[in-house]
């Protein structure tokens, strides 16, 4: 029997958007019970945000400093905390979970400076508690596919990455209306000093880094602020060095009308290409050279078993973006809690405090590229101080 | 708040494939809790599946019989029951709990025999207790907006019905190898007189009855078995004729190879077309008449109210097959257990045991045909008469 | 040096589509010379369409009794004639040609009479000229592709044929507005008994048995006229049985809204499946039963000769109506003038009496068989004489 | 009557490529004739292919010297010539015959060197004749669709602009292998410093300035070379910027595989967004924000007269490569030899010398930047001077 591991949640109350897909997806395999919550800075909210959820009164927190001091406290105290507040108000909770040996799971990016992710950085490491971070379209059974396939040699040496993450939803200056996933994610203050870059540009580079296995070394970006009045980049176009000698792009844009949420990797190598799109999730086409393209099926002939691990229903049976998110969530009640296959859950590749670190550097070398005229900008301090 | 209703079961112990569908799609809006089950006629088996699903040794029954009569007693009784036997096993079952009261959800086709499906039709007409047939197609959100654009009149008048759920998993004599899907499903005993036409048939007409509202009159019909061995039909070939004139085609089979799980419906009209396949459900394509087509987006602009209301998250984010399953349960929650919207609910469109009696008729009517070389056969027999 | 073939033409003056067409094709590959023609039996249409077509005044004919006496005469006369007239057109003038020694390229359907179609039938036999009939879609590499890939045995024993054939042109009662498309081909002196069925019906048919190789003996067919005034049919179901036991299904409509000219074929068998559609023509989807499906592209890697010998240009440089068209063009100039690579023209597919003859039984039972409430009908007399 | 324009070629002899494919183009419509040819710089080889294309012996010249002498004298001579030889083999010939007041179609990129190329263009500018280049990709109906629509404003101002050309011929050393095709474009010589930015960048190039309407003003670009041995780019990554503030990115590729001719263009404006793909020429997705996207067909719904203008058959009958290059034909036949509509005919965009030397700007700079380690270049360097 699989012990369902006690959860907390910090933000996520009503009318919160990444909030509602944690928990569908903490529920998904039945790994996780929702027992506390610090559901919203305003009182009254959180109060009635925790009776919808089933939260008992007493575990309904009005800030997540009074939750930390209770629930470590508990006998029965929760044993993982997922953090969905808007990206300023990451690190502060995160660093005193784990300090309070608390495993957390935080939305991505992992914060909206560079000082509070090294903070965070060095709580996550020094803690006995683990740190997931939600890149959750890294979940995808056929993401997994293509990561295994890079690995396995299935495309050769990589040569070029494509990836791009296009929405509309910014088209028009939403965040002037009073929606507020787009007021705060257009707000320096709440998203940090980026916003199209941090909000999706993040996915498609953590993305682009997950399936290849190769660092992406330095970027030429250019950032644009399309919508007046916007405070924030809309879109951004950058040109990628990855080590060994790939080359790549990325686009992200929320500007790009038709597109929903059209996030799209392509990679090529000495002996194949392959091609994914989250928004037809459960196919993956892989081209070898020299042969017809394959489409491969989730859960159908050829996939691999890092690919299997991570789908639950049979090929024609589509999966979608609730089950990748849950995918994380299972992986992690694996690695915390104890799997039936304990070997086969440790290889699954939960995106952590590095791939964190990552993002917030991509971040910056974009947002530092663009305003040099796209100068190329390394990731790695340390590798350009020594290049 | 939004109580959660107390769950049963009947069926779906270890390794059966689509209990745990029900479990997760249960699971996913929250609106109910797994609290009692008869999981499997083996007691063993039953007993860990039982532990294995948090549910406690003492409501852990070995058999149907045993859990209506302790769980009808008990003030804490399960309200809901998901019956997930194979077809031979619905009936019975489903009668005793709606006799005791207790709600019924029952996995498709409705029985095995017309005397069953007529015993259980008089028990759910007969019982305070409500009745849902999981035809889970019809909770797919672009289904849903598919009724709805049909109703409104998007199309015109009805002209033509293309309807067809094609697989390959049969392709070869599976059953024969000792995997458990396949053996009941081609054994006449346990599935009944159809295969195919039972199994994924019945599916296909149920969603052409759905979307269009029009009532199949009369079908013709060609039953093949092309696997030897078999017992069962494998693939059918249908000519359907409409209440109101409209004429169609309805294809199933399970051997043909390339074909994961594929739904796929069109309807035509003097204004306009439609089409849906469920291996890409998050689209729907609206032709008007003289216009360019239009791709519906699940969540998108010009989705109705019937279409929003089965949904969780915005466009782009692929929902699939598990969140279609979770809105029948969903909706069923509405209906037994309140909503904060109950107008809204009250029109979800579960299908139920009129549902059920259609597919059985259906399921007549296709082996009738058949048997008589793809003569006509009336789905309504009072029709039948009276014409 | 391909010397070019002198070519006439009987019908397809100004304002005629399948005419122009027809020219196209002939000039593609540079294998013919237009020299002559009865492009109209309108007299000053007939000067004024040969004028536009560079054909000198004394070659352009009032009438194709004329015609055939004129150019049969002459040294220098048309070795080959193209009849583009309405179906109740082709018959006379082609017997007349025949009988003149004179190659034939004629359009589809054969006739608009079995009377006629086999007094055609007579004189191409007994004829030392050749016949072609312009069943066009035979003429695309990714057809070609499948047949040969079909009698290679790629699918193993076929099993179940979905042939359809869905256009929207007549949804609404065009040929009330004058359209003199929509005119004849809805007027049954001038398209025959049937009509949809007639111009699309036999396309879907003849590319069925074409990529089979197997012949349809019985079909249960109900032809349906949604169009009020309409005096053809402008839809048709049918269930087809193949000889050896393939089981399949047939769909025209001219009434479905959103299909412009989309003409598909499936085709299952036990080991494999194959899907192509005419409106994306260039590829062939191929799916090997436990295996993930390939996509097969014109000029690719895995193409058959069969189909590069139907090709002129690279993979991903797509090809599309015309070129097919054209395809029948030269191969029948390699049949009839000679080939650099005579072996490989002679076996390429020609569609002539013989299909001609097949399309005409077709028709006849289908519209028999929906007269009878579509009880099954045989396509071969003989056969049906002899079962 | 449309009167046949006499046609010369140089190049174009046995075994070549685009050779052939201008010659179907410019027969495809029949508004020329071939009469004269300087096929292959090999004298034999030069007869032999005259003899194959139906040109006299003694219009089959040893050199376009010879042919430029003998034509300009003949009554009859060639009114047009195509020019279809390797790059470095561009601005000679044109030229001459240019002076000889003979109109030229050139194929792409306009030359091997600026230096040419400013002749060629002086040349141009001073000839009576007309000059056209084969950018063959703005023949097809659907980019004249989008070209059109955006100038009527459907995108609103246009803000994004995406524009590839991925290929995978190259992804192996064939230049070694002794293809021929591989070994010019992949030779300095005879294509020029560039290789993948010359041979397919420039038609990307092309495609975006010519449906957007918009200059490139600056570009920064990363070329690459994978193949080990190879002497050209194989890959290039570029940023766009536009006239007017739009941005932009360009990736062309001859090492991606899976793509066989994948030139596809996205543009998004402040009202919408439009999306194109070569492989698939027939359709055109036009997302209006917040509006469902619809699918336009060529012939069909929707088309503008500009795309009217550049097709021959109804939708669903699919035009391709050859059908869009022959457009760029017929659009030069009916600017210099007269049309039936002489007003549509001149608005009939017909790329030529300021799209050529726009290409040439294009290569350079790329080159440049990428020396330069992706330092942004200006494509006008009268625009950089005063900028």
């Amino acid at each position: 029997m699989m012990r369902r591991l006690r959860l907390g949640m910090v933000g996520g109350g009503q009318g919160a958007f990444i909030g509602a897909v944690h928990r569908i997806a903490a529920r998904l395999d039945d790994r996780y019970e929702l027992v506390a919550g610090a559901f919203s800075s305003d009182a009254e909210r959180a109060k009635t945000s925790a009776a919808e959820l089933h939260v008992v009164p007493d575990r309904a927190y009005a800030g997540w400093e009074e939750m930390v001091a209770a629930e470590r406290a508990r006998p029965d105290g929760v044993e993982v905390v997922a953090i969905v507040t808007p990206n300023h108000l990451h690190a502060a909770p995160a660093i005193a979970f784990l300090e309070a040996g608390i495993h957390v799971i935080c939305d991505k990016p992992l914060c909206h400076t560079m000082e509070a992710a090294e903070a965070l950085a060095r709580a996550a490491r020094a803690s006995t508690a683990r740190f997931a971070l939600t890149h959750n379209y890294t979940g995808y059974p056929m993401v997994r596919q293509a990561r295994a396939m890079v690995a396995a040699g299935a495309l050769g040496r990589v040569r070029v990455v494509q990836v791009e993450y296009a929405q509309d939803w910014l088209t028009e200056r939403l965040e002037a209306t009073g929606q507020k996933q787009a007021e705060w994610r257009t707000d320096p203050a709440r998203s940090g000093a980026v916003g199209c870059v941090g909000d999706i540009g993040t996915h498609a580079f953590n993305l682009a880094e997950f399936v290849t296995g190769l660092r992406v070394e330095s970027l030429a970006a250019q950032l644009s602020t399309f919508v007046p009045g916007r405070r924030l980049d809309d879109n951004a176009h950058m040109m990628l060095r990855f080590a060994g000698g790939a080359q790549g792009m990325l686009w992200c844009s929320q500007v790009a009308p038709g597109n929903a949420n059209a996030l799209r990797l392509r990679v090529y190598g000495e002996a194949g290409g392959l091609e994914w799109s989250q928004e037809q999730p459960n196919t993956l086409t892989h081209a070898p050279f020299g042969e017809p393209a394959r489409t491969l099926q989730r859960s159908g002939a050829g996939v691999l078993p890092a690919a299997a691990w991570a789908t639950r229903i049979p090929a024609g049976h589509p999966e979608g973006y609730l089950e990748a998110f849950a995918q994380i969530y299972r992986d992690f009640a694996d690695r915390i809690g104890g799997a039936a296959d304990g070997a086969a859950a440790e290889q699954a590749p939960i995106p952590g405090i590095e791939e964190g670190l990552r993002g917030m550097r991509f971040m910056a070398a974009a947002l530092g590229s663009s305003r040099l005229g796209a100068a190329w900008q390394a990731l790695d301090p340390a590798a350009r101080a020594a290049g």
